[in-house]
C-alpha cells in the first residue's frame, strides 16, 4: 500500500524544487515561524516540572530527576497539567485520566487509526481536502479513508447519513471522522457551531468517533472562536488531539489524544480504548521522551498552564503574513472573477482557486520560471478533485517575500491562463 | 489481534503485583540502574551538539538553535556521529546515509517488521523465548512470529533452511529474523561468532534480514565480545538496531537502524528500504525530538564519539549484582540437580530453571508468601514452552537485596516442590 501511495514522493518532490530553486520564495512549507522558538529557556524549565515532580511524589529533588531519566508510564506523566492548560485555553473539561500522551499528535493519529478500525470493512472519515498526515496514518494501517464532501442543502449530519448508508450497502462501516475544524490544513476555513453540533449529532447516531485535531486554533487573528467540538461532545464520540508543535516548537514532539469520558454514554468503552491505545503505544514508542514531556511540563507550570501569553507574539506574526498575503491577492487579482481566495481569521494556510489545472508540472513551471513554490491542492484530495485550487502557506515568511511571492504567481498565472482573461 | 493478545496484561500483572506487595523484593524489572543518570549534565550538552551544527552549516548559534527546535529530516540530524560511535564501540564499519534515528529502539522494530513482511504469509522468525517488544511489534503489525529452535546435532544455517522449508510448504516465506546476540533478554545468553556466522550464512541463502537488537553489549563484565553480527555481514542482510536507553537513559528514547550499505548485494534495494523505513516513520512520528537528538549527540561530542568511559559505573554497578546473584543461587541452590541456571558474562539477566511449571498463579504466590518477585519465563515464550523457567533481572537492585531475595525464592521453591528434593 506504501509503495503505491505518493506521499512521500510529494515531499520528496516539494524538497528538490526547493534545492533546485534555492532562491525561490516558497508558500509551500508550513512550518512554524522560528524566531519565536526559546529552546534554551524552555530547556531550563525541566527543572521546574522536577521540582513539581518531587513535591507531588514526596521523592527528593535528586530522585525525581532519576524517575524523569527512567522509563515511564506508558500514558505519559504530564497528563494533569496538559488537562489544566485545555481546560483554560481550549475550554474542553477533561481530566488527568482521559489523556494519553505522544510522541507528537502525528503518533495518536497512527495509534487511533488502527484502533477504530480493526475489522476488515472498517473505514475512517474525513474532509477532502485532508491533512497528509492523516492520509500516512491510514496508509500505514491499511485502512481505506473516505471523503466526506456535504451537498448543496445538506446539513453534516444528513451527509454522514448518506455515507454511512452507501458504505453498508458496499459491506463498510465508518469508525472514526477525522477533522479540523478550526484553520483546517490544507483550507484555512473554520466550521461554524451549527456545523459542529451537526458533525457530533451525526456520529452519535452512526456511532462514528471524531478525531478533532487543533494544531492551529490558539492562532486566531480576530472574530469569536466556535466552542472546540470536544466542548460541545455531550455523547462522548469525540477524541481531541492536541499537539506542541506549533505553540511551542515541533522539536518537543509531545502531543496527546484525550479520549471521551464516556465513549458513546459508556465509561468501560472509554477505558477499554484507552487501553487499546496504551498498548499499541507500549508497542511503538514505549512512552513519550520524559525529557521533552518535562520541558513541557515545566513551561506549562511556569505559565501557569496556559499558552495564550506565549502565542501572543507567533501570533501577531502570522496576522502580519496573512494580512500580507491578502493584500498581495488583492492587488495582483482583485476584481478577477476566474480567481478566488478565503480571508481566514487564523492559521497558518489560505486556499487560492485558480483559472486552470495545478499540478506536479505547474509546481515545476513556476518554480523554474517566477521562483515561487506553491503547493498543488491535489496533493491533499482524496479523489483527484480540487484540480484548480493551491494551498498558500503564510505562517513561515516575511512580508516583503509574501508581497514579491505574489507578483511571482501572477506573472506564472498571466502566462499561463491567457485565454481565461 | 491486540486484543487475543496477553502482553500488557502481563505487565499489569507484574506492576499489580508489585503494587499490592510493595515490600517484595523484585527481580522482575530489567530497568537501567538509576544512579549512573546524569540528565541534568547530559542536558548541557545540548549546546556542544548547537555549537557543532552551526560550524557544520555555517550557521550562527542562534540559526542552529532554530533548526534545533524546527522539525527536521525524518531520518535524523545525528547520524554521522552515531555512525562514528558504532564504528569506535562496537567495530561496525557504517556511514551516516545507513541510519535512521528512532524514537527508541522499540519504534525501530515497529517500522522494520511491517516494512519486511509486506504481503499475507510473510513472517518474522524469532529465538525462543523472545524480547516481548518483538512480539507486541509483530502483533501490532499483524504479522506471525515463528520461533527458530536449533535442534540437536544442526547448525544455525541448517536449522533456518529446515524452518524455511517448512514454512514454504504452508506457503508462508520468512523475511526477518529478530534475535539479541548479546546478553539476550530474557536469557541472558550469547551466541558464538561460529553461531553468528552460521545465522548470517543461513538468513544469506534464504533472503531472511537479521534485526540485531543489542541494547546490553556495552555491558560486558569478562571475556572477550564476539563480533557483532553486522560487522560479520559481508552479504548485507544485517539491519542493526541501536539504542541510547541503557547506555545513557531511556529518557531520550533515542535509538537508530542501520541498514546494510547493499542489502543481499543491491545498493538500490538497501536505499529503497531505508526509504520504506523513513517513509513509515514520518506517518508515526515524524521525526524523532530534535531536543533528545541533540543531547546525545552532545555527549558523543563531549565523550569523543565512544560511550566506553560513561559506562564503566553501572557496568560496575551490573557486574557486583550478577556476581551477587551468583554467589545467592549457589549458596541456595548449589548442588541441586534439579535447579539449573547460566552464569552470564554481562548484560541485565539470567535464566533460572526450576523443579517444577512456573506461572501466573505461582509468581501471584511467591510475591504474597515470601514477598519476591520473578518473571516467568512462559511470558516471553512464543509457544507456551519454558514452563519451568524464569527470569531473574538483576539490573536495578541491591547486593543485599539479591541476597535477600534468593533466600526468599529459595523458600518458596523448597514448599512448592518437596518430592523433587
Amino acid at each position: 500500500m506504501l509503495a503505491e501511495s505518493s506521499r512521500l514522493s510529494v515531499m520528496n518532490f516539494l524538497n528538490e524544487a526547493a534545492n533546485q530553486y534555492p532562491n525561490a520564495i516558497s508558500f509551500a512549507s508550513g512550518r512554524p515561524a522560528e524566531s519565536y522558538f526559546s529552546l534554551e529557556r524552555w530547556l531550563t524549565a525541566i527543572s521546574a516540572f522536577q521540582e513539581h515532580a518531587a513535591m507531588s511524589a514526596g521523592h527528593t529533588l535528586l530522585q525525581a530527576g532519576r524517575r524523569i531519566a527512567q522509563y515511564g508510564p506508558t500514558a505519559g506523566v504530564i497528563n494533569a497539567l496538559i488537562a489544566r492548560q485545555l481546560r483554560i485555553d481550549e475550554r474542553i473539561e477533561c481530566e488527568a485520566e482521559q489523556i494519553i500522551v505522544t510522541a507528537g499528535c502525528q503518533e495518536a493519529l497512527s495509534l487511533a487509526v488502527p484502533a477504530l478500525c480493526r475489522a476488515p470493512g472498517e473505514v475512517m472519515l474525513a474532509r477532502n481536502p485532508t491533512y497528509i498526515g492523516m492520509t500516512g496514518a491510514a496508509d500505514f494501517a491499511g485502512v481505506e479513508i473516505v471523503p466526506v464532501e456535504v451537498r448543496t442543502g445538506e446539513t453534516w449530519e444528513q451527509a454522514l447519513g448518506r455515507i454511512a448508508a452507501e458504505l453498508r450497502r458496499t459491506g463498510k462501516t465508518p469508525r472514526g471522522f477525522y477533522l479540523t475544524p478550526d484553520f483546517d490544513n490544507p483550507t484555512g476555513t473554520v466550521l461554524t457551531e451549527a456545523e459542529r453540533r451537526s458533525i457530533v449529532a451525526g456520529c452519535a447516531e452512526h456511532r462514528i468517533v471524531v478525531l478533532e485535531d487543533n494544531p492551529y486554533g490558539m492562532f486566531r487573528f480576530e472574530g469569536d472562536a466556535p466552542p472546540r467540538m470536544a466542548a460541545l461532545d455531550d455523547v462522548g464520540c469525540v477524541i481531541y488531539l492536541a499537539t506542541y508543535s506549533k505553540t511551542l516548537c515541533p522539536a518537543v514532539r509531545v502531543g496527546a489524544a484525550v479520549v471521551p469520558k464516556r465513549l458513546f454514554g459508556s465509561a468501560a468503552a472509554s477505558e477499554r480504548l484507552r487501553a487499546e491505545l496504551s498498548e499499541r503505544k507500549s508497542f511503538v514508542t514505549v512512552n513519550t521522551s520524559q525529557v521533552t514531556q518535562a520541558l513541557v511540563g515545566g513551561v506549562l507550570l511556569t505559565e501557569g498552564c496556559t499558552l495564550a501569553g506565549l502565542v501572543q507574539a507567533p501570533r501577531s506574526h502570522y496576522r502580519r503574513n496573512r494580512d500580507a498575503l491578502l493584500d498581495a491577492l488583492d492587488g495582483a487579482f482583485g476584481g478577477r472573477e476566474d480567481i478566488a481566495w478565503n480571508r481566514p481569521e487564523g492559521g497558518f494556510f489560505l486556499r487560492l482557486s485558480l483559472p486552470f489545472e495545478f499540478g506536479r508540472q505547474e509546481t515545476a513551471e513556476c518554480a523554474r520560471e517566477q521562483g515561487v513554490i506553491v503547493m498543488p491542492m491535489t496533493f491533499f484530495s482524496l479523489d483527484s478533485t480540487r484540480r484548480h485550487e493551491v494551498r498558500l502557506a503564510f505562517s513561515n515568511a516575511e512580508p516583503a517575500e509574501i508581497e514579491a511571492g505574489v507578483q511571482r504567481l501572477a506573472r506564472y498565472v498571466e502566462q499561463t491562463s491567457p485565454r481565461a482573461r
